[in-house]
């Protein structure tokens, strides 16, 4: 889609929000913490102002996120004002909410990539987090805000920025942290939540990626293979294996984490992720695949010992080994 | 010892930096982040104004913060002025440094429990480390901060907060953290080597911990044992086994978690951690040990079996469990 957007400041946007009511809040599918805390942070407040105002998603709010959304009911109202956050293409709406891909008055987001399918589009793709965007907004606009908002807001950006590790962490992410904070909200418990608590059915993955991970390269790439066998064995769901790219990269010295999962028979599915140096979209970009420089996929046929070989054969001239295989 | 510091401002601290040379800057045994980093930061600062310092400390400085010393080689010269940083006794001097205990000049720290045996005290019980107090005493006096010393206060500041996760982060630790990112800093490389990267024993015993944990009173109670045999038979060093009170803390739903040493036969050091709302001080005080409301510890004596239920009586009715044994 060509971008068709008009570039609205954040003043701008406050002042679109104050004027009009009976909103449709959207965001995208699969909802994240700062997907959810953009959403409800904004809809809490145009509540607060006395406006009608849902947030809408195509999959169920995770309970993980339930803080957010407490005593939230949705309201029954006409709508007027379509707003997205965090939602950077129409593609991610999911399919219940695609009928208002043409619809949308105003789209607040903190991503690159944004297609610009909203009629206005409020971008800073310097944030962190589409949260930090929101507090600019409420902010700028004399708008609510109260200890839940303040909850909402700080969580999108706790967790987009993987708790202020992650290179999106600016110096305004920290000073707007800062402020939000000033609410009173109850920081270290959520991070507790967020950051410390896993599940039982978590710590059996990460106790099978320990069991089983093998290094290569000296001890630099780490390949963990989960099998058709290995998910019956072990009796993990596919939802359970989803994280476990990134456990190899905690191991001390591992600059590239290989995950290969069995589609079908002789077909694999690889994740890559690069801890800092290594160019894991152009190993892929080799084997048929693509991503980014850090994260990346393809997918490979073959026996499982086949296929490792295949992968190590690429991966080992891009991290300057000999190639000791021709 | 009876407190005895002359209490002093930031600007004051300021002042006496620069008006001295000859520095040596003590630190506490087994230093951490926040240790190594308020030392060298504060080192690296006074002799970018050409004074003489030297950091010491009683155990080997950490290569796990070798960023933070990179080209730092001790001086030859006589002291004349000691200073202190996170350091709140004289009993935490370990050998080497003990000497020093009567001749402090200035103690710059941050815990409440600082007994006061250094001349002069700049003491800021609310921030979350003494990297944030050095840091204001820098920018108070213009002293110079640049990129490896910036690097120093963020190391300091991110370890002691728990990457800002932890009750003791403030919205001035954000601010301050801000002002340190301006210094170009590669945080993100940084926080990946702090609170990501594991070795390999720190693997095993996570493994070892997630295999043997046993769980009482509604999944809310977490067991871990660690006996002779175990430490034979799993080769860990004791060292390894030192951060192992947490590890059950992050199953979900536990409220407590109890880990148990065998010290000598029949006689079992304990260490408990609560996750917000059960006072471990008290339950500790009950079996003759204590600490602080969310770790404390103690020494029960009997087989393991008789320590287990031990233990449960006493926590079993804190939780607020009818008391099941009598």
């Amino acid at each position: 889609m060509e971008r068709k957007s008009q570039s609205i400041t954040i003043a701008d946007a406050a002042g679109f929000l104050k004027k009009n009511d009976n909103y449709y809040i959207l965001t995208h599918m699969n909802p994240d913490g700062d997907a959810m805390g953009s959403g409800f942070g904004l809809c809490h407040s145009l509540r607060a102002m006395g406006k009608k105002a849902n947030v809408l998603c195509s999959d169920p709010f995770p309970k993980r996120y339930g803080f957010l959304y407490e005593g939230y009911e949705p309201m029954k109202f006409t709508p007027q004002t379509i707003v997205t956050v965090d939602l950077a293409d129409t593609g991610l709406f999911g399919r219940e909410l695609q009928v208002y891909g043409e619809y949308v008055d105003l789209a607040i987001d903190h991503h690159i990539s944004n297609t610009g399918y909203a009629a206005k589009l409020l971008l800073d793709a310097n944030a962190a987090a589409a949260c930090e965007v929101i507090y600019q907004v409420l902010k700028e606009g004399n708008m609510p805000i109260n200890k839940q908002i303040a909850q909402c807001l700080y969580t999108g950006i706790a967790t987009d920025s993987g708790c202020f590790r992650y290179e999106n962490t600016t110096p305004k992410t920290h000073m707007i942290t800062a402020e939000i904070m000033g609410y009173g909200i109850p920081y270290a418990r959520l991070n507790r939540q967020l950051f410390e608590i896993k599940s039982k059915a978590r710590f059996m993955v990460e106790q099978y990626v320990i069991n089983n991970v093998e290094t290569y390269l000296d001890n630099k790439c780490a390949i963990i293979a989960v099998t058709a066998d290995t998910v019956k064995e072990t009796g993990l769901a596919q939802e359970e294996l989803e994280g476990i790219a990134s456990i190899p990269m905690q191991l001390e010295g591992i600059e590239i984490g290989v995950t290969i999962k069995e589609k079908e028979p002789k077909k694999y599915k690889v994740s890559m992720r690069s801890a800092e140096n290594v160019n894991v979209s152009d190993i892929c970009g080799k084997l048929g695949g693509g991503g980014h420089m850090r994260a990346a996929g393809c997918t490979v046929e073959g026996d499982l010992s086949q296929v490792k070989l295949k992968l190590l054969s690429v991966i080992a001239p891009a991290m300057g080994f000999d190639l000791w295989l021709s």
